[in-house]
C-alpha cells in the first residue's frame, strides 16, 4: 500500500533529487508537486533528466488543496518561506519533512540572530524533531514535523557524535571544523559566484566564521555533550557539483591520548547502515559516496601534536538533504529505514 | 529465483559499474568475480565506493572453476584477452555477455586490420549476437554469446537507425560523425594522457580518422541500410568523466528535405523504453542521462544548408557498457528488459 | 612614447583580459575605463585578480569626455550597444577596435536577419576592417575602425583559409564545422545555463544550426573563395572555462586527394607568428594555447572516406577576443604586431 | 647582458613552468636543459604548449658539461636525485636554485626521519639558504645554493609570519593548518590517484597528519618565533590543476583578542610586492592568483570562539615553485626582484 507524498518546491536541485529518489521507492507515489517559478510546467521541461516524469506538472505554491490526497509533504523551500507554509500543511493533518532551516533551531531568538528575521511559527519549534536518524531515530518515529538537518551539520555531527557521549572525550574548546562543499548546495538560482567560469580552478573560502549552519551544529553538539559549546566553523566552496567533506580537528581530553578511536567509531555506528567507518589506512573522498545516502568516516590521531582528525563525507543532496528526508519518512511510516535508499554510490 | 552471475575483470570501471547495477537488480546474485591486478582483494579495497560489497573478493582470471555456480558471465576484459577466455566459458555451458570488442566484428580479417592481431576464436563470430536491444532484440533472446556494443557505436547507431531502414533516406556518402567522450571510456590504467592536469581545461581530438570503433559502426550501419557504407568518424576527449555525445551530420536524399524527422524518430522508438526522443526545441546534454541507461536523441534540420543533425547522448559506462550488458542479460533470461535499470539519471 | 588607450565595458571577461594583456604591453598606458554595472568601482573590487590595478576606476558608459586623452578605444560592449557608442568615439577623432559583432557584417540586412535589430550606424560598415591580421594585415594598417572577429570565426577561418585561395581546393557544398567552446565566451552575466552545477560533466550542443557567428564566417569564407558559400556550423559548450576547438570537415575537390596538405598549411602560415601548424602526428588541445595569442592547427586526411579534417584551437578570450584586439592595435599604430603578446601558453 | 641559465629536469610541470617564465624574462637566456625520460627530444614534443621553444632539446641528466656556459642552474629534480646532482654543479662554480626538498631541512636526521633516506650531501646544508624572499631576502643575496621552499610551506609561512615576530602573538599549541592543493603539485608521472576520472567531483584528504612538508614548516616557524613549535598540518587534494589555499586556524595569546590584525598584516607586507593583503571583507580564491607569482592573504577574527583564521592562496607552480625560483635568481644576481614576474593572474 503506497504512501502518497507531495513536494513543495520541486524545481530546485533538492526537489529534483527527491523526485529521483522517490521514483525508485517501492512504497511511494508522488501525488503532487509545486514550484514558484515554474508553475504549470512539466518536470521534463524544468529538468530534462526527469523526462520519465512528464506526468508531474508543477502547481503554484499556493495551491494547497492538492495535498489533500497526500500523507506527507516534503518542503524543499527556502527558509522564511517554509515557516509560512508548514503550519498550513500541519493543519491539514499532513506529516511534514521540512528541508529548510526554519524548524532546526529550538530558540527563536537564535533564529532571529542568525537569519535576521523573526520566526513566524515559534509555537511549532518545541515539537519539531531534528531528523538525524542515527542519533534521534526514536523521536522521529512519532513525529509530525521533522526538521531535516543541514548538509554541513549532517557531516559534522556524524563525525563528532562518537566523541561526545557520556560527557565526551574531547577538549570542547578545541573544535575546529574545516568543511568543503560542492556548489549544488547553493541551489539553482543564477548568481555570478556560482558560474562555471568563476569556480573552475577556483577553490575558495566563504562566510569564514559566520555561516548559518554554525548554531545548528552547536545546538546538537551541546545537546549530545550535555553542556554548551561553541565551535569554529570554516566552510569552503569546491570546484565540483556534489559532495561535502568535513575535516574536524579536535583535541582528546588529557589522559585520552592513544585511545582506540577506530574501535569507538565502529562500535558507535555498528547498527547504522548508512554510516561506514573506513578501515584503518583508508580515507574518504566525496566521489566515493556520490549520489548515495552513505556516509564515509575516518579517524586519524596525530600523536606528534596531540590532535585528532575526523574526516567525513556525504553527498550533500542525498544524505545532506533528499536522501535523509526519505530516510526520515521511512521511519515515520514504520517502513524499513533503508527502503529505496540502498543504491550504491556512482563512481567514477 | 535469482540468476547467479560472474564477472571476469571486475576491477576496471566497467566491472565496478556492473557491480553497482547488479547489486540493485532484484533477480540477480553476484557469485564470482575475478581480476588480474587485484586477485585476492576485496572490492572495497579496489573501489572504496563499493564498501557494501566487501563480500566480493577478486579471484585470479585463471580461476574458472568458480563460474560453475553461475548461469551467465559478464566479460569486462580488454580485447585480445576476451577472445581467449570466452571460448572456455562457453564450453562450461555458460552464457556470456562480452563487453570487449572481440566478438563485434563479423569478419576476422577486418578485426586483424584494425586491432593488429589475429582472431583466436573466429569460429564463434557467426553465432555472436550484436547486443543492441533496440535493433536486435529478437536475436538476443536466443543467444549464447552477446557482443556488447562499443560506447561510441551505441550512441551513433541509435542516432542513425531511424534514417537507415527500408533503404534509407540519407545520402550515404555524407555521414560525418563528430563524437565527444568522457575519459572513463579509456579505463583506469594510469597514463599521462588521462591525468587530471592534462585534461582539465584541455578538450582535444584523438585518433582522428582511425578509431577502432569505425568498422563496428560501418558494419551495423551497412547491415541496416542493406549496402556497404563508410563513415567519417572523429572522436574527441572531454574534460569530464562520464558521457558520450555524438553529433551526426548527414544529408537527406534529394526530395526528402523538410521531412517530418521528429515524427520519424518518435515512431521508430515508440516501444524503446530507454531511447527518449526529445521534444522539439530541446537538445541533449551528457549530464541529463548520467548514471542511467537512458539515451536522449534530438534531430534538427538546417534548411539553409541542407544538413540534418542528429544529436544523441548516453552514459558510456551504462548504456555504453554495463547497463546495456544487463539489458541484454534480462532479454536472454526472459526477464523484463528494464529490470534493475530504471533508476533516473543523476543530475546535477 | 606610450599609446594611451581606453576601454569601454571593462567589467566583463573580455574587458578584464584586455587589462591583463595591456598591463604587460611595453608601449601602452590604460587611460580610461568604463562599466555600466560597476561605475565608480575600482577594478580589484570587480575582479580580485586585478588587485594590482586598483588605480583603474570604472566610469559610467556615458562619460565619454574621459576618452579625450586616448588615442584608441577598445569597445568590449554587447552588440547593439556598440553601434551606439562607436560613432561618437570616431567623431572624437579616436581609433576604435570594436570587439562586438556590430561592425563585422558588411550588409545591414544580414545583420538585421541574424541579430533581429536594425543597424544604427550602417554608414560605417563600408570602412570597418575585419581585424584578422593573418588575412587582412594590410587593410588593418590604415584603418580607423576595426571589427574584431568573433571567437568561433577566428578559429574556423584560420583553419580553412589555406584551402580557399585561388578558387579553393575543396568542395564548397561539404563544409561541416563542429565547434566546441569553453563557457567564458558566454560572458559573466549570471544565467542558469552557465552555472557550474549545470555544466560540469554536462557537455552539450546549443544553437544547433542557427548560431550568429554563421553569417560572419560565410562572409569571409566567400570573400576568400571568390564566390558565395554556405557552411554547416554546429557549436557546443564544453565543461571548461577557456578555449575553442573547431573540427572542420571538408572534402577535397576531385583530383586533389592526397595533396601535400601539411606543406600547404606550413607555407600559407610561414610568416604568421601566432599560427602554429603542428607537426604531422600531433593534434591540438585547448590547454596547449591557454592564456596565449597562439593558434594550433593540424590537418588530417582520411583516404578511406575522402574527408579532410582540419583542427584548430585558440583561447577564445585571447586570440578570440582581447589578444587579437591588441594585435590589431599594434598594426594600426605601426608597432611590431607581436608586442606584448608573446607570453607562452599556460599549461597545465 | 643576459644571464645564461640551465634547467635540470625540464620535462616535469615545474620544468615547463620555468621555461615559460624564463622565456619572458628580459635578462635571461636558457642555455641548457636536461631530462631523464625525454633525453634527445625537443620541448615541443614533450610539451606542445612550448612549440615556440623547439630550440630547447633535452640532454641526459648526466651530461653536466653542458652547464659550462651557464651561471646558474635550476634543479627541478625529485628529492634524492637532487642531492646527488647539486654538489657537482656547485663544484663547477655554478649557482644553484634547488626546487626539491633536499636542502630545505637543516638537520640531516630530520631529513632521514621524514624522507626515509640518508642525506648524501649534509655538508652543504649549513650554507643552503631557504629561498623565501619575503623573509630571507638578505641571505639570498649572497647565496650560492638556494633551497626553494615547498608549495605548502610558502602558503603557510607567509600566512603566519606576521604573527610570529618578536616572540609571537599566538598560542603556539593551537596551530591547525588545513591546506588544499591542486593536483599539478603531484607532478606528471602517471598514477591512478591522479587520473581525471578519480579526481573530478572527488575532493579528498591525503597523508593526514604525516605530510613531508610538516617539518619544513615547523623549522621556519620555529625560527621566526624563536622557540620550537609543532603544527597540525592536514593536506587535501582539489579537483583542479593549479592552486593552493591554506586555511590557518590559530588562537591569539590572551590579551591579544581584537587586535588590529588587518593593520599588522598590511604593515608587515608593506614592501612585499608579491604579497597582497586583501581589503577587509574580501577573501582569496585560487583562480585569482592563477599563473602568477602573487599571494593573496586575508585575516578574519571570530570573536565568538576566539579563533583567528588566516587564508592564503598561491599558484603552486609559480610562487610555490618556478616563480619563486626566478625571484630568488633575480635577487642572487642583483636584479630587480620582480623582473619577469609581474604578469597579472589569468582569470577566469
Amino acid at each position: 500500500m503506497a504512501i502518497t507524498v507531495g513536494i513543495q518546491g520541486a524545481s530546485g536541485y533538492t526537489g529534483a533529487e527527491l523526485i529521483r529518489l522517490l521514483s525508485a521507492h517501492p512504497q511511494v507515489e508522488i501525488g503532487f508537486v509545486t514550484s514558484e517559478r515554474y508553475a504549470g510546467q512539466a518536470m521534463d521541461r524544468i529538468f530534462p533528466h526527469l523526462s520519465l516524469r512528464q506526468d508531474l506538472v508543477c502547481r503554484p505554491l499556493e495551491d494547497e488543496s492538492g495535498f489533500a490526497s497526500c500523507q506527507v509533504v516534503f518542503c524543499a523551500l527556502p527558509h522564511e518561506t517554509s515557516m509560512k507554509v508548514v503550519p498550513k500543511l500541519l493543519r491539514q493533518g499532513l506529516k511534514v519533512v521540512d528541508l529548510s532551516a526554519d524548524f532546526r533551531l529550538r530558540d527563536p531568538e537564535v533564529y532571529r540572530e542568525w537569519y535576521k528575521v523573526t520566526h513566524e511559527a515559534p509555537e511549532l519549534l518545541p515539537e519539531a524533531v531534528y531528523g538525524l536518524p542515527e542519533i534521534y531515530r526514536d523521536r522521529i518515529k512519532g513525529a509530525r514535523l521533522i526538521a531535516n538537518p543541514g548538509c554541513y551539520p549532517t557531516s559534522v555531527i556524524l563525525a563528532l557524535a562518537p566523541l561526545l557521549m557520556d560527557g565526551g572525550v574531547i577538549d570542547t574548546g578545541s573544535i575546529v571544523i574545516d568543511s568543503k562543499s560542492g556548489v549544488s548546495g547553493a541551489g539553482r538560482a543564477p548568481a555570478e559566484n556560482k558560474l562555471f567560469a568563476e569556480l573552475a580552478e577556483g577553490f575558495r573560502p566563504y562566510s569564514t566564521g559566520f555561516h548559518r549552519h554554525t548554531p545548528e551544529m552547536e545546538q546538537i553538539i551541546s545537546d549530545l555533550l550535555g553542556r554548551e559549546v561553541r565551535i569554529r566553523f570554516a566552510p569552503h566552496l569546491l570546484p565540483q557539483t556534489r559532495g561535502i567533506l568535513s575535516t574536524c580537528h579536535v583535541r582528546p581530553l588529557a589522559g585520552r591520548e592513544g585511545s582506540d578511536w577506530q574501535g569507538r567509531f565502529e562500535h558507535f555506528y555498528r547498527d547504522a547502515h548508512f554510516v561506514r567507518v573506513m578501515k584503518p589506512g583508508m580515507l574518504p573522498a566525496t566521489n566515493h559516496v556520490r549520489a548515495s545516502n552513505y556516509v564515509h568516516v575516518a579517524v586519524v590521531e596525530d600523536r606528534r601534536t596531540g590532535w585528532l582528525t575526523i574526516l567525513s563525507t556525504i553527498d550533500n543532496l542525498v544524505k545532506g538533504a533528499a536522501g535523509q528526508a526519505v530516510q526520515n519518512m521511512n521511519i515515520m511510516f514504520g517502513l524499513d529505514e533503508k527502503m529505496g535508499l540502498t543504491q550504491l554510490p556512482v563512481f567514477p
